[in-house]
């Protein structure tokens, strides 16, 4: 593929139609959009531009796909993967699209476009007296646009879905500066294929998601936090299948925390409580939520099930709001503070949701034979059959060396996923830094479609290439130290 | 493009790896292949082949692919749009793939060939104690592949979604005959583009599917029916938002019946007995389920508060499950009882939630001003926005005058769906009849796109040619009288 080079004439040409202020080539200003949260990679771009509103992003993808120029899409730059960073190229930063078009509770949709963030999108809702369900860490500071862009999980997904199942309509700036308006709000539609899905997760190499129109539920009335003791995964399993067959679409939460990620986060987490007197292998943080005043007695109840059947060892009740936020902060809490311990390797997969102990028994084993003094750190959406299952350096370890283990351990932890039909990529996608493993992993037949979907939506390779595929015509665009496989330490 | 003549060499082929009994060219034996149900076209084919299994499919359509003989893929053969009326080409029947592979109450998933009866699927999953929710009036015989392949609704969306969001994984044999092999059972997945939706709701035309996994419900512990009298559709959008706040999930079903769709079925259905004393300008039948055993006593005080608020003027609670078979009775014969009424024009169409009762206000008072006597029998799924808008001809009509006016009547009520962003196709699918509204209402740029998965997935378009999208290259496979607008009376 040939690329001419810029010249200025293109961000002159956007310039004049942003205004200048917003098309930022200064180092200082551009600087934060070329890493990304765990300081992995690091790469460039010509510019950041902040286009205004939709048609103003079509101008600017237009533009750049004339010039053969590629363009990142940015929400709030909080991807685990590498997905937003630039190589080369135009960085079209979605903030300035933060507005909240519209919300109608009757409907049970909101409108939003691209870089609302995810709490003010939670909060338009709830104004309304409804919830937008989706729920993650980072809500704060991520962008709604983003969320869509990688099919978000969270903590909501077992009852509510992913960002996905939360999405009735899409507007997507194509790679040719087209805009599809697709803002329908209806909960029908079979007039033709199904283009929404296959923008999101897409990660921004499809089309550029702009706004959407995304499904509220009733507000609970009543909600319950419990904090499990457990004597295994197993248990955990079984306690999970039980509690969500007697609760239904009332069971909103199923965390999984083994005992050291809890003695992490209680070891660095500032006024960190432990939540139960007692010492057990693991535990669970579970929600009940109900549009009646019933989730206490309800969750009280069904733990009570639980104890007398022997599959749990201790449980805790919040009796205050308060109390059930304090439980939800340590989980919440443990990916960062997994950070005090020194190096993770993180691998975000999934399997079947009946075969998730066995999966944990299986990894953790597999890994702690590869590196005796590696510390297992695997926690996360147990009821979804998502783990996170990140290992902290053993005590002691030089960190650099330690990381320089990833593909090792990718190696290791991906092939036992493999080989129960799981996942290595759940919910943070694939990005950078797990391109590389999807053809060891996925079906050729399935990547092959991939890659015909992307010739077809992105001829030219102008969006976000060399992310989730490989972008065979421009090697230039990734220079060796960024591949991955070649991380380098934050 | 080129089509080859087709010679026997094709069938002896097929018949050499699938058995000469599963392919059939008798006239007799592919007559049952050539209709569908409203006997609004009638096609033709070489052949109705019949293979066992995946591979068998695989090898059908490479076989014919590398013939350029098009394939339409069968079912139950109970479409309502003309899906799957052959014109030419190769019928293959899925009847043979009824296998039900495996059933996992901790998973909650299901895994099906697509030749499984839909009403099979319900069965397997309640004997293993768990529920899968799909439910339409012909799930006696429709198979869940062509259920699949037209995303099908039915009356349990509101709680559990469309076909789309009840579908995990999937096994599809491609254009070229390759088998894609994405039957996970994974509550997420983010490792690449979504391809499951893409052929959820294809209707046949971009691959064919063979296996699913289904996402199974726990079992509802507790059921409980009523049937509302309401003064209007207005007042039913009321009572729905108030019981869809206060129930959440729990309510099952708002399936909406003016008076005189009701009138129609007590007139026609035998053992039919008026559910509510008075007359009432709109009835609404609700459902309520609950894993525990409270459905009867909730839905029943909700009833109270909805007749303390004016908004429903009498209500019958189902005391016996036979009482509410009853009455979900009448709710599903109507499509068939309308019949007996003369001659019906028919749109499946879809509009926000929040807008269905001005739809309804509006569509029935152009179609009664458009021709005087004119009886409209619009009935459906409230609740999801989607309406079955169905006009009656006038009494003494002649019947195959009346449907001469369905395209005068398309462009009147789907001018006013479109109006109000709504979908021209909600539950049914595009097939032929409404192929030739699409150009007319889609977005053309999301027409584009389309045609460019299309293009794509199928690129000598040889899957289920000229339904959804015109088949451009191929216009001799649609003789004249078969073209929509150029209905014929059943």
């Amino acid at each position: 593929m040939m690329r001419p080079p810029v010249t200025h004439n293109l961000l002159d040409t956007l310039a004049a139609r942003l205004g200048p202020a917003h098309v930022l080539t200064d180092a200082a200003d551009i600087a934060p959009h070329l890493g990304e949260t765990r300081g992995l990679y690091h790469g460039e771009a010509l510019a950041v531009v902040r286009p205004r509103d939709t048609q103003e992003v079509a101008f600017v993808v237009g533009t750049c796909a004339a010039a053969r120029v590629p363009v990142v899409a940015h929400g709030g730059n909080t991807g685990l993967v590498g997905g937003g960073v630039p190589f080369g190229g135009v960085v079209i930063s979605l903030a300035r699209l933060d507005r909240v078009r519209a919300v109608d509770p009757l409907d049970a949709t909101i409108t939003v476009e691209a870089g609302c963030v995810l709490a003010n999108v939670q909060q338009a809702a709830d104004a309304a007296g409804m919830l937008f369900p989706l729920s993650l860490a980072s809500e704060g500071s991520c962008r709604i646009g983003g969320n869509l862009a990688t099919n978000a999980g969270g903590t909501a997904v077992l009852a509510y879905g992913n960002a996905r199942e939360l999405t009735l309509g899409l507007e997507v700036v194509l790679a040719d500066g087209q805009v599809w308006n697709g803002l329908h709000a209806l909960r029908k539609d079979n007039s033709g294929y199904d283009l929404k899905n296959l923008f999101v997760g897409s990660e921004g190499t499809l089309g550029i998601i702009t706004a959407a129109v995304l499904r509220l539920h009733p507000r609970p009335v009543s909600k319950a936090t419990a904090f499990l003791g457990l004597a295994s995964a197993r248990a955990a399993l079984e306690a999970f299948g039980r509690l969500r067959d007697r609760l239904g679409p009332r069971l909103t939460a199923f965390e999984y925390v083994p005992r050291f990620p809890l003695e992490v986060v209680l070891r660095h987490l500032p006024g960190a409580v432990r939540p139960l007197e007692g010492d057990h292998a693991a535990y669970a943080l579970v929600e009940v939520s109900s549009p009646a005043p019933d989730a206490p007695g309800e969750l009280e109840a069904r733990l009570g099930d639980l104890i007398e059947a022997g599959l749990v060892e201790d449980a805790v009740l919040a009796q205050s709001e308060a109390q059930g936020a304090a439980l939800w902060r340590l989980r919440e809490s443990l990916s960062e503070m997994q950070g005090y311990e020194g190096g993770s390797i993180k691998h975000d997969v999934s399997v079947p949701v009946s075969r998730v102990a066995e999966f944990l028994e299986r990894a953790s084993a597999a890994c702690e034979a590869a590196l005796p003094g590696v510390r297992v750190c695997a926690f996360g959406h147990f009821g979804d059959g998502n783990i996170h299952f990140n290992l902290t350096q053993p005590v002691g370890a030089e960190k650099a060396a330690f990381l320089a283990e990833w593909p090792r351990f990718n190696r290791i932890v991906h092939d036992i996923v493999h080989g129960m039909n799981g996942s290595i990529a759940a919910e943070h996608g694939v990005g950078l830094i797990k391109r590389d493993e999807l053809p060891r992993y996925k079906d050729p037949v399935a990547l092959d479609l991939m890659r015909r979907l992307k010739g077809a939506l992105d001829p030219l390779g102008i969006l976000n290439p060399g992310k989730v595929l490989a972008a065979e015509g421009a090697p230039e665009a990734f220079p060796a130290r960024t591949l991955p496989g070649k991380v380098t330490a934050a």
